[in-house]
């Protein structure tokens, strides 16, 4: 708890006295005043966080956390859990979405073994820190003990910090659990308060049947649980999930080096919310990659004052929309350091200036 | 009007067979079926319009146009019409946004002068194919002759055609000049038959009393003119302008030759729009990268049933906001031909397949 309890102490309020110093200078770059709109907002904001006055986002990371899940039991997805496994290796060999999108934007992904449900083959570029063999079946009692809940999240934090080294301007969070969906609704559930029909969507894709039944599923997760909506990491270990604690961790531990975060998309998002419990601070370090098709995903979102970059019908997870997104803030952070000015260039300002 | 003719002429249906057979493809890949939503829209998109089952985006190409306009006599613009020859300038020396949001998803921008109210010096970037010294003031009669209409349409085609030899696999479209929010109201004021009001924003940012102004001045420049809905190039001659017409040239270019464009906002929407009644099939190859906060945008959108990527409150045209776009579409083929598929990756399909 250490280790938690200095991070989430480290983690400053954004400058806030920076934006508009940065919206004048914004006002001087050949463009009328505000005509990029977002992608302005996007600059302030890298300015407001790293408090340097021309940030560069070139070292983009993004975190893919993967862990297993004791509800899949109880038949919630539309895939079997050996999935969870065989996408590491495919994050390995570079063959899944995360990797071409990852390249695609000159972003680095680091894969992390936190709670995956067997012993996974050795890797030069696989992080293994298993916190267990994935989450029991929170059917049956709490998903992780609470010092599990604990070291997931420090394990995030650390791995965070190890990778630090390397050099990050940006991080991107991104997931692999097959069924965890189901407690990232759980999550949303508990401390957003609202009920899980609004909150459950079809994650991988199950049929009627099996989304009615998951529904039911959450509804009897918090009710046999009881989670303590203002008590985060009763949350995350009666209801969460491995790579959830992970992710929360990667957020506070950027957060506390006034480094931005890209929140990818549901799973991302619960752990997101998990970590703007524990200290709301945080959210003013984020920036939504983009609304889910999973409908809790909005209530999140909304719940933290979030408004997401795109809304493409994504809902893959393992980080996906976080690499879009992180192009575009750096696409913003960039016209703040790299246009011209009015004088600069000899342009001439508005007939009214 | 031969070029134009021909060009028309050989614009062909997209291959919609291609659509199905590519999704199966893409539901062989490594992530729940449809789950990458938007991205697999446009990986389809790219593929029934190259009718190359693995398409390459590698070649990205924006066409900047710039054009003067003889209206900025009635005062709708914020910004004085030497600002026109200077953005030139300041795009040739690579400091404006267009030149660093193309730098960033690596593409090439192509500067055209196609009827800056001044001679430009000569740059070995900078390709001159002036129709006039600007358009004329439309209150006072139609802004070109028809010759000049057919003129920069053809231009846009043959600059398009130049460049295609140095290699092109999607363009998109930019534009500059000082007052050219006007003409392009009044372009979709004439072709969609919605009020001007609808269709009139404040451009660069002009204030409440050139507002009202800008209004009154797009509906006497319909009266006067009265253009002929069905006639695109009526249209264009009478309340166009020659940048807007050299965008209509490389969209059908562009189409001609099986190559998707990106239409940035609200001035390239408007040449969207003649290309679009000149020949609807032009349509299909058309990508909408995002909705401008010209609110006539959205209704030209409409019209021609575009639904942009982006809603990033964008207004600065120079073909800004078709980069970004430009980067997600090739992010979306990257998906389809670099991801690994379910059995080359040994991973398990879905418990029902």
């Amino acid at each position: 708890m250490q280790k938690l309890n200095e991070t989430i102490n480290k983690i400053e309020r954004i400058d806030y006295s920076l934006a508009e110093k940065t919206q004048k200078r914004l006002d001087n770059l050949t463009k009328p005043r505000g005509s990029l709109g977002r992608l302005e907002e996007l600059a302030k904001q890298m300015v407001e966080i790293t408090k340097d006055e021309s940030p560069s986002l070139k070292n983009k990371v993004i975190f893919t956390m993967a862990g297993d899940h004791g509800i899949v039991e109880e038949g919630v997805s539309a895939y079997p859990r050996e999935v969870t496994p065989q996408m590491v290796y495919n994050f390995l060999r570079g063959g899944a979405g995360i990797n071409v999108l990852a390249s695609h934007i000159g972003a680095r992904v680091v894969v992390i073994d936190i709670g995956v449900a067997c012993d996974l083959e050795p890797h030069s570029e696989l992080v293994i820190r298993k916190i267990n063999y994935g989450t029991k079946n929170m059917l049956k009692g709490p998903a992780m003990t609470k010092g599990e809940a604990i070291r997931s999240i420090e394990a995030g934090i650390e791995i965070f910090e190890e990778e630090l080294g390397k050099g990050i301007n940006i991080v991107g969070t991104g997931d692999m659990g097959i069924g965890n969906t189901t407690p990232s609704s759980a999550i949303a559930a508990a401390i957003t308060g609202e009920p899980a029909e609004d909150l459950t969507g079809r994650g991988t894709g199950v049929d009627d049947k099996t989304f009615t039944h998951k529904i039911e599923v959450i509804k009897k997760a918090i009710e046999i649980n009881n989670p303590d909506p203002k008590d985060a990491i009763d949350v995350l270990s009666k209801v969460g999930g491995f790579e959830i604690g992970g992710l929360v961790g990667v957020i506070l531990g950027a957060a506390s080096r006034r480094i931005p975060v890209v929140i990818d998309g549901f799973i991302s998002g619960a752990a997101a919310l998990i970590a703007y419990r524990l200290e709301p601070k945080v959210k003013d370090y984020m920036i939504a990659a983009h609304c889910s098709v999973e409908k809790g995903h909005k209530i999140i979102l909304k719940f933290m004052g979030l408004k997401p970059l795109l809304d493409f019908d994504l809902r893959l997870g393992e980080g996906t929309g976080a690499a879009l997104g992180m192009s575009i803030a750096e696409a913003g952070v960039k016209i703040l350091t790299q246009m011209a000015t009015f004088k600069g260039a000899s342009v001439s300002e508005r007939i009214d200036k």
